[in-house]
């Protein structure tokens, strides 16, 4: 169907603010169909967006005051609340009609505490975290879990589009996305912990390691994240770790904000508990920056695999 | 390849010791291809193998006396060493050349021991737990996970081939399907607590439960457990709860098994440890014989999905 609000023969302008692990793809992602320009504190990774086309932008307020749309790709609330309110926040300067578009994992508060201080400025904002590594942020084949009122999001659709391979509407609110996104992270980071506990249990069993993660895999016990970071698991204790597809301190993150929303709800999850503790664990041996896979070394820091 | 170890021309007799909600599918199927001899503590059981043809004897020596494959089907590990060598132990009625074939989870440690103490008794075992419910074991769809001396295995070979769609062998030592199995019970324990969390906290956001379980069962937190637990954990408030399929008490065996064996071998397993409580507080709730997705219940009491 095509997207009723926008002006199919102007071509949309689209400020990328944060250019980390997933914002630098998105960004060379979006420079083939639109023009994009770029913000990020460090001007190295500003260097590499413009390599693909993106404006360098020196300030956030540069880069959004021209742009129809907005991507916020921070790493938290805190980040956000400042990028949009803060002394040089981009909302006093974005024109009225702009969607801020926040693919940032940052929890269901967060994202309400800030809609609620955008109502009146003429800036909407429409929720939208995203699943998959970088690498499929720059196929455009992203799993995006959208929240935001109807409008907005038609505002929004053509950048949506051209992320994400499934781009799936989940409420009307923004928040809506980080709701599911939250429960979608739980599942993720027990299972990726479970894969680890059962491949340490594996190896301390003398089984072999492919032919019980094939074996496994097939059956019951079988996950997307058995099978996705099982290998490379295998590959955590090779020189240098197997390659940092989505660094392990990304789930300490995340399973603290499903802590957050588990304690404020008055849901127990001592699953989820046991998990953040792993991924603490793990940043706090040191392995933050590495492959999340590398929890394995947690729980068997010798390989025996 | 067909088995050299059995003559073709004769039908094979296999003794079934307890019938419960595996051993009594399992004797359905095998009454088809074989001459079944069945037993258990409970009348009741054994009537209900006799309607598929089965026979039904009143001692576990008397079934087992005229079998060539003792199939095991009984709880736990004490259960196992009883049935083969306590005081009325089939073992030391069984024909020179007979096989047990171990279809129970007791873990490693307890099918080792007993192997040992069959040594030289002319009696083999296999160790061949198994995965899947009741309904595939009655269709001969399960999945077996072999360990035991090839020749001994051959010998079983017609009786495995009969239950399971895919028998792996994953080892030459009776132990071997064990260990396997553990690794396995361990990811679809913590699978389904992760699912029960996961749902608890979806309904304490306010989403909705077949769409929030669709939306994560085709992205990366998907897993077996949660495309197959997930929507009964949804009827797990209906009057009378899911149909019990597995008994939520069985985790609770499986995940003591899991727990025995990391901290014999000194893995740490602080996820397992977590999803086990889980299991043992659905237990202590009184939930032990209701279907395992009623772990839910013991995370949110009320229905909210």
């Amino acid at each position: 169907m095509p997207d009723q609000s926008v002006d199919q023969n102007r071509r949309l302008t689209v400020a990328v603010l944060g250019l980390g692990a997933m914002g630098l793809p998105m960004a060379r992602r979006l420079s083939q169909d639109f023009a994009v320009r770029g913000f990020d504190i460090d001007p190295a990774r500003r260097a590499l967006a413009a390599v693909d086309g993106a404006a360098d932008c020196r300030t956030a307020r540069e880069a959004a005051s021209a742009a129809d749309v907005v991507l916020v790709a921070v790493r938290n609330g805190e980040q956000l609340e400042q990028a949009l309110l803060g002394g040089e926040g981009v909302v006093a300067v974005m024109p009225a009609g702009a969607v801020v578009l926040l693919t940032s994992t940052v929890g269901v508060e967060a994202v309400r505490a800030v809609a609620d201080r955008l109502a009146g400025t003429g800036v909407a904002l429409v929720d939208a975290p995203l699943s998959g590594g970088p690498l499929r942020a720059a196929q455009g084949d992203l799993l995006i879990l959208v929240g935001g009122d109807p409008s907005d999001v038609a505002g929004a659709r053509p950048v949506l589009d051209a992320l994400g391979s499934t781009v799936t509407v989940v409420g009307r609110r923004p928040g809506d996305g980080q709701a599911v996104k939250t429960v979608n992270q739980l599942l993720c980071g027990v299972h990726i912990a479970a894969a680890a506990e059962a491949l340490a249990l594996a190896a301390a069993l003398g089984l072999d390691g492919p032919a019980t993660l094939e074996a496994l895999q097939a059956g019951a016990a079988g996950s997307f994240m058995l099978g996705n970071r099982g290998p490379r698991m295998l590959e955590a204790y090779d020189e240098g770790g197997a390659e940092v597809l989505s660094r392990l301190d990304i789930f300490v993150k995340d399973l603290g904000i499903v802590g957050d929303a588990t304690r404020r709800l008055g849901v127990p999850s001592p699953v989820a508990a046991a998990a953040e503790q792993l991924f603490l664990l793990g940043q706090a041996q040191g392995l933050g920056a590495e492959d999340d896979s590398a929890v394995i070394r947690v729980l068997a820091p010798e390989r025996r695999l």
